[in-house]
């Protein structure tokens, strides 16, 4: 059995492939991509069989830019899952944390550690342009007194040490990823068995008339569908117009599904499902 | 007239400071501070007049960090402004751009000019902590081979040239920003004279059965309140509850808002009103 091809967006050892784990266990291999554009190229082009993306944050709101790619590709949503974003101190395995002096991450991981670098007055944070290519250049040329912070993941794939587990100031930081495959040719999915629950994600566009929104939901709440996400998104160059994300409880082979999405054409001047998937 | 002391987070020459321009011309200083909550218990305290906070993004959504420290403290939001993200690039005053052969920035702005990098490929590129940052310390300690990517502000500040206007890949890239004061005890605000367009932020949870959104924005729509934002957060630990955001194109000396505030409370467990304020 050929072990499928799946892109993401940063180094080995990102969180991303994080996501991968969770998806495909060990039966996938990672395919790094520098750019979200290029994992969604790879995966349009038939380069890979399927792409993990992030789509939203606890702490920084959702990956529009990732929004936008999803509408520009037919791609669709097979699955989601959610990885927590634990930030470890990671060392070269002959070093000690006492002897540590500077540690390397990029500034959004570094900012997202404070508390530590507080308490550790002697350490000097250093940016890198990626959390897990902080641990690979701290293995290929690094010293003892240097350190990184990323995933623990990070640290298996360079083979680095952790000395300092979860130093991340806030517990409750998780980023949100799904898993694309293209629509026209499926591929060998993470089983769903006894998956309980189903989503579907929504994109659509309301008339810009008063109340048109409430309209809308109504499609939803009156079939008794609940919502598990909302969110506006203004369109440029069009003021008080806007894109809707939607996630609803529902799976393929709930009849109000159908049902809801016919009334929705009623009502929007633009619509399109992203998928309907189920959550790992 | 003594001038007003604006918190805004990052160095001298950041985006933020940029709003606090909008906001005030050259009438406040503007006050760098590390981190976003250091600028709210700035405020808080009495320490500054005024802060200035972003809250989202168009290509990064919603800061949620920021509307979690609007919830921690008293203050309230008393305009809201939006900044083009412009990414320039930056020298000595002496240097020209065919001698450049590294630039510094932070990753993400870095991030936002690969087409540039694309096209320049004997440029190469270093990671900063931050975008004015970078030509803070360009002008510090750089040579005429090195340049920074940051706001025209920066450059203005620091003393240095910008070589290459507008370098960004995507000029869809804006930043909203809030004006916050304390509630107890408010200053000389920017001049609304004139001013149309009025704005209020409301952060509510629902109680958690079929159709509650719908039935809350029932409280707007049958008023014919238009919404300029609506947002869900899951709340952590507590599946399937939210917080929800929502803008409300409504000012204070709108009847329909009191009432749609009273209505609001039979439907919602928690509300609470961010703030009634002008579009600058």
């Amino acid at each position: 059995m050929t072990k499928l091809r799946v892109a993401f967006q940063g180094e080995l050892g990102a969180f991303s492939q994080q996501a991968i784990e969770q998806f495909y266990r060990r039966t996938a291999d990672p395919v790094p991509c520098q750019r979200f554009d290029q994992a969604f190229a790879a995966l349009s082009s038939g380069d890979v069989d399927a792409a993990v993306l992030p789509i939203e944050n606890t702490l920084h709101g959702s990956v529009h830019e990732n929004y936008d790619l999803l509408l520009k590709h037919d791609l669709g949503i097979v699955a989601e899952t959610s990885v927590r974003i634990v930030h470890n101190l990671i060392v070269r395995p002959e070093a000690t944390f006492s002897r540590i002096r500077r540690v390397a991450s990029h500034p959004v991981a570094l900012n997202q550690c404070l508390d530590f670098f507080t308490k550790h007055t002697n350490i000097e944070k250093v940016v890198h342009y990626d959390t897990a290519g902080s641990v690979k250049q701290l293995m290929a040329e690094g010293t003892r007194e240097e350190g990184a912070i990323a995933s623990d993941l990070a640290a298996n794939v360079y083979g680095a040490k952790i000395v300092k587990k979860s130093i991340e100031d806030d517990r409750r930081n998780f980023t949100r990823f799904f898993l694309l495959e293209r629509v026209a040719n499926p591929v060998r999915r993470p089983r769903s068995a006894g998956r309980k629950q189903w989503k579907t994600s929504l994109v659509f566009t309301t008339r810009n008339v008063p109340g048109s929104l409430f309209r809308t939901l109504g499609v939803f709440a009156l079939r008794d569908l609940s919502l598990a996400k909302i969110e506006s998104r203004p369109l440029r160059g069009k003021p008080w117009e806007y894109l809707f994300y939607v996630d609803l409880l529902a799976g393929a082979d709930d009849p109000r599904l159908e049902k809801a999405l016919g009334h929705l054409t009623e009502l929007c001047d633009f619509q399109r499902v992203l998928g309907t998937y189920f959550v790992v």
